[in-house]
């Protein structure tokens, strides 16, 4: 269960023909009364069509319903691909019954190509006949693109929040960086929730972990994280409440799934890579220092052979800008020291050995502080170059 | 001819057991008398041992001798590394009979471990027993260490300047970024020229060839250029003086062969791309587009491909945090219109067939004023993560 875990929302998947493959390409998650919305899209500066849409639908803080679609991004498509989108709204509009205005739209693939708009126009109007509060997994399946799983995650809250439900679904696999991925997520809850408020805890939760996962160092034009909360738990959350700090916990283990999902499904990867800096001046410092070591090919490199190359990471860090002591810098791979006060430590087999597991935590401890940070990244491997030489073709 | 081109300088390149394949990899540029010296070092703030080193040495403007070590990098060794790399200018000063600070040192291999010093100080003798006016090849090659060819280039000037040459050698292969490439490079020159006037010259030069090469993002540690100059060709070079526009022009040659050579040798790399930036407000956004392009493990995948997929391109111009239109953009791949005013143009057969070549060019017209800037890179292969994979093993 995932965007329909939570009462008040329906959702489908279904093959409209925009991928060339016949899998599934268009899915429809919408709420049975205009729900409180909040969204965060890609700061990259150049925005394709669907995100300028949705951006303005959600900035009255309401949606109704949210269509999604793989097998092209609409981006850098002009004033057509700008209509093309008002039109996939216009025609959720119309088969749901709402404004125009309240309705979202998200698109991922490749950028620069129009889409086929009598398919995805029929495609909606199938999707909104296979609406179900089922129907969750199968819009997780339509918003694929070179994803080999699709990602959903869902809590049940207790104690005061008893009773609310939060779920989602997400879309990754490669432009996975600085801030978000290149990623579609869909988050809903039955809480009674503000939109100001839902504003407030999606941006908390996306910056500690949508925003740390960094693949490739690659943004996406078409990153786009909304969040639809439909009242039906009858359960009242905001600031100041009891139920506020489960409902933020909640949310950000959602989001920490989903997540995580993405990096393990990274394209190419074989293994998931935790940064995490500890004894940070201040959270920013580490967040910079964890970012600027997981965007180095030649660590990554080091680690998809398992080579403790431990002078990559100081390297990386070396190279962030953050004010740093270089001879305090501790670096354990895996719980297997490999540097001590900035000089070689441990035993080189042993690290290497540590480094044969899939998934490896390289924790780096600057010594200037209390704070810490981690971020998500993979290893760089041939599959990676691969995948990536012949993605339009 | 390279290091030794110009009049003054004896070198020598031999074996001195540092690397264990047997290799050349102590090498040794001498000047005959105490020369004016200007040099550049990686803006890291990881620095190694024989940087800070050398950075001390060239302060007052003058050097008589730069030994350089292929087969470690004598980085993140802490007070022992620091000791060594002492020792090392001590024995050159013995063996040269010249004040232990006019020696500057260079290293490059693997980060984090000792240099084996006794083999370092007995190849630092051998060495000098080795200078001559035509070892400049010898030492090249000493320097290399994944480079597959030694790299060398050398000009003689014509005009006012008539009478001076100038030559260098560089070692580059990985770790190729921001500011410098993980390389080392000498030039000389038997210009007569004031060390203040040298120092700016350099800069000038490095920072539109050197700089402006970025395979892989990631900064050394150990990055020197060093500039000696003899003043035997009694040619007097200052500025203002009609020498001196000829002499900018001929160092920027020698530094733009070699770096061009750097990437052309780049760990792995199967085509040399050149991220031309035309249009630009200023020469510091052209240099900042064309930088954050030629950062893209996404379209450097795609280049490798010969996937003419210019949406990538635009992606990453949207994150380099440089203000433009991306609804004027026009883009060209090796000359083939792919993307005209942000929106795709062209045939993307044509443009397919456009990448063919090793050596691509990437045009990006912003059309937001007069500027430009060239950054070369290399694309992304399995080759490199390959290389990079098992490369301290």
């Amino acid at each position: 269960m995932s965007v329909t875990a939570a009462r008040g929302f329906r959702a489908s998947g279904v093959v409209a023909g925009i991928k060339s493959n016949g899998r599934p390409d268009l899915a429809l998650v919408v709420a049975d009364r205009t729900a409180a919305a909040a969204g965060v899209f890609t700061r990259n500066q150049v925005q394709a069509a669907p995100v300028r849409l949705s951006r303005e639908a959600v900035s009255d803080g309401r949606l109704r319903a949210v269509v999604l679609n793989s097998g092209g991004a609409n981006a850098c498509t002009g004033a057509a691909g700008a209509a093309d989108a008002v039109a996939m709204a216009a025609a959720v509009s119309a088969a749901v019954g709402c404004p125009a205005h309240d309705v979202a739209v998200a698109s991922t693939g490749l950028i620069g190509t129009r889409l086929p708009m009598r398919r995805e126009l029929a495609g909606i109007g199938a999707a909104a006949g296979a609406l179900g509060p089922a129907g969750g997994t199968a819009a997780a399946t339509a918003i694929m693109t070179t994803d080999t799983v699709c990602k959903e995650a869902s809590v049940q809250l207790a104690g005061a929040a008893a009773g609310v439900t939060i779920g989602g679904m997400a879309k990754g696999a490669g432009m996975l960086a600085p801030a978000l991925a290149t990623m579609l997520a869909v988050v809903t809850t039955d809480a009674d929730v503000a939109s100001a408020d839902l504003d407030r805890a999606l941006r908390t939760a996306v910056a500690r972990t949508f925003d740390r996962v960094d693949v490739d160092g690659c943004m996406s034009t078409n990153d786009t994280v909304l969040l639809l909360a439909s009242a039906r738990s009858g359960v009242i959350v905001a600031p100041g409440t009891p139920a506020w700090p489960d409902f933020v916990t909640g949310l950000g283990e959602v989001c920490s799934g989903l997540a995580n999902q993405l990096v393990d499904d990274a394209e190419g990867a074989s293994k998931r890579i935790a940064i995490k800096v500890v004894g940070g001046a201040d959270e920013e410092q580490a967040v910079a220092a964890a970012r600027g070591v997981a965007r180095s090919a030649l660590l990554k490199c080091a680690i998809h052979g398992a080579d403790p190359n431990w002078g990559r990471v100081l390297a990386a860090l070396g190279t962030t800008g953050i004010a740093f002591d270089p001879e305090a810098v501790d670096i354990t791979f895996n719980g297997e020291p490999v540097c001590a006060g900035g000089v070689a430590a441990g035993d080189p087999e042993a690290a290497r050995a540590a480094l044969a597991p899939r998934e490896v935590t390289i924790t780096i401890d600057l010594h200037a502080g209390a704070s810490h940070a981690t971020v998500l990244t993979t290893d760089l491997t041939a599959e990676y170059v691969h995948e990536n030489s012949a993605y339009s073709t």
